[in-house]
């Protein structure tokens, strides 16, 4: 082990994992060490995500980081030939009337934009997709406000794919470059230092210049030249004791497999996609959301938190079944009867490191610390992206170089002149 | 008093008293409370700021906001005749080199808006002031980085103001209007309910459409049809469990008084105003900073905590006497060495509510709630216009009137689709 690493990585999760790989490639030389709490790559959200992927944004940060990201994932399983299991599925959202009416604006701007999808009309919608009830009409179902389905809108380049495979891709290339790993590290503080020090007790102090000089870890400190920070929602447990704010609060992430023989032609879905299953797909209510998962004969259900579930980070997260019973079971059972009486057979959480302002990733260098946070629920769709954009400004450059040659300005995603526009289309 | 109000404003500080006062004069007939946890207004940190004016800002939000409230406060003290101890002294930056040049472009925009300022060459700062030092030349001034004084940047619309005496004018004036406080009342929590309740347990359920019913204080529940939220670095603990990020962090702010018959000299500084004062000076290192306060023949001297001071509330925070003795002294005895030997005799502490990303308060409306907080230090300078745009927020109005007839956009300062250039005249 080096005593004093020219970067330490702090998270091997799917963020930290592809922004030491492109300080790797850009930097052969640089001795990196990757700490993480866990004991192996990928094993805190990243493994707790749905690991859907889409470029339906609006704004163009969101598009390009995506894009991008998703290209070099079928770069990696199609050329390279590492299997991702990289399922191009298709997002497919259940439209209101009204929900129709707000994204319309929307729709113009992707056309624009050579985002590509496709819209089915209720007819077509019926014919192709014999489990949806498109006009729930309960009595329950009118007391909990449920819409009409009017309308689906088909993201074509979306799907989904397998987190702990792009990890493992990851770590092994990293391993190739002599990266090195340290598990069961789980990093206390970050500790400042006075670049002229005087030695006066309690420096630095507040005129005096400052750089981070080691991350106090369970295991000890580790001194390094550059410390980057991709500790998802673990963030601001670091940042905020040495007052820098990351613009971050944990939200809880829950999913729920559930399987079963009823489920069987839902999942044989055909027409949308070349694996003949049912797209990701969003409902029009209570922000419920499933993704098909072939390979396990499941789907995953799961419903975005919002106003009234806390901002509070737990150490070992787990899934609540009411959260399944109360707030997904009901809406989600009206549009798929498919899913009576169902329960399901597993379920996990996370969390996500929620950027409520743009939804946005940000990236951001403060003295010798890089921070990737804010990933919003998109960390995996941009990771590659986001993992070249802190090589990039480990090196000071203005711009950084994505896959597929796309540029993209640093300072726009960082923490001060941040230039990102409000996304228009959110899940 | 009512079992439920219209409207309930949480903190009797000084944003909360602007936008309870500008409510009331929208709606006579509301009936309003403002509940607060201390024996009477402006008695958090209100108290502890060090209560001064500017209108030197580059962002035309933070100029806006500025010139109404220094205005406003003019008009209080000038036309209805309510001191409130505003002394225009002005602003004196005291710049080195590196910083002149840096704040060029400011000067340029500076003047094209009209802004007045001037600025003084080291002859003139020599001559004026005979406590400074322009070149400090001791070993440990080497030691320290301390840069030479190369010029004078004073703003001359800027000020300082008794906090105390606006929190009573606006006191006074709600009472007039019938009005009602609350002290010793502390917001617990804030309680959502389902607009449309099915009497299902644990509602509000995540596809529930929501509205917050009642705030739970340490003196019972108070329900109301609006609240607004003016609770400064205490909003977070208000607004996490419900899931909103107000994008705000807690900073500690620490003055200290100093009074000595050795800075008599300064304090009768002849030439800058009409109070033949020294204005509100800031050094050009270590984030130093004095104000005069003539009436009490003393200084009160603080320094803008930054990288490596935590973000972290404090339920009553005291003063350090080692932030004077070691972070402010050997910055402040080196430029004005009438301070050399001084030791406070005075000092006090409270927060800031830091917005990180833009300096600039957040004025936001999340379903029947209204939130106003990120003054970032600059709150007494900002409050009525604060005020002013609650009120509108809470009639639903695209634009807020602010006093001088200005003109602003209410979306412009929320959380959703916020739009505000980066500040380039920080302190």
């Amino acid at each position: 082990m080096h005593t004093r690493y020219d970067v330490v990585v702090v998270g091997a999760g799917i963020v930290g994992l592809s922004a030491a790989y492109h300080i790797k490639q850009t930097r052969p030389d640089a001795s990196l060490l990757i700490i993480d709490r866990n004991a192996a790559v990928g094993q805190g959200d990243t493994a707790k995500s749905n690991a859907a992927l889409r470029d339906t944004f609006t704004s163009t940060v969101n598009r390009t980081l995506a894009r991008s990201t998703i290209d070099f994932y079928k770069h990696v399983q199609n050329e390279l030939g590492f299997n991702l299991n990289l399922d191009m599925v298709g997002y497919l959202w259940l439209l209101s009337k009204r929900q129709a009416q707000e994204l319309s604006t929307v729709e113009v701007e992707m056309q624009r934009q050579g985002t590509r999808f496709r819209t089915y009309d209720v007819d077509e919608l019926e014919a192709m997709i014999p489990d949806l009830t498109l006009r729930p009409s309960s009595q329950q179902t009118k007391l909990m406000g449920l819409e009409d389905v009017e309308k689906g809108l088909f993201g074509i380049d979306c799907g989904t794919v397998a987190p702990e495979l792009i990890a493992r891709f990851y770590e092994s290339e990293l391993r190739k470059l002599g990266a090195e790993f340290q598990f069961h590290t789980e990093a206390k503080s970050l500790q400042l230092a006075a670049r002229r020090s005087l030695g006066i007790n309690g420096e630095p102090l507040v005129w005096q210049e400052k750089f981070f000089k080691q991350i106090e870890t369970n295991r000890g400190p580790i001194p390094a030249s550059t410390f980057v920070l991709s500790a998802g929602t673990r963030t601001p447990l670091l940042l905020d004791p040495v007052g820098v704010d990351c613009m971050i609060k944990p939200r809880k992430n829950q999913l729920f497999q559930v399987r079963a023989p009823s489920l069987q032609r839902l999942l044989n879905t055909k027409g949308f996609n070349e694996h003949d299953t049912i797209p990701f797909t969003i409902l029009p209510n209570g922000q419920v959301y499933f993704r098909p998962v072939r390979r396990e004969n499941s789907v995953w259900v799961g419903a975005v938190a919002g106003l009234g579930r806390p901002f509070a980070l737990e150490e070992e997260p787990i899934a609540e079944e009411p959260y399944y019973t109360k707030q997904i079971y009901p809406v989600l059972s009206e549009y798929f009867p498919c899913f009576i009486n169902l329960r399901p057979t597993n379920m996990w959480a996370g969390f996500y490191d929620v950027n409520s302002l743009d939804a946005t990733p940000i990236i951001a260098r403060i003295e010798n610390c890089i921070i990737t946070t804010g990933m919003s629920g998109s960390g995996i769709m941009k990771a590659d992206a986001v993992g070249r954009i802190a090589a990039a400004l480990l090196e000071g450059r203005d711009e950084a170089t994505l896959f597929g040659n796309r540029k993209i300005s640093t300072a726009q995603v960082g923490l001060v002149n941040r230039a990102v526009e409000p996304e228009k289309f959110v899940i």
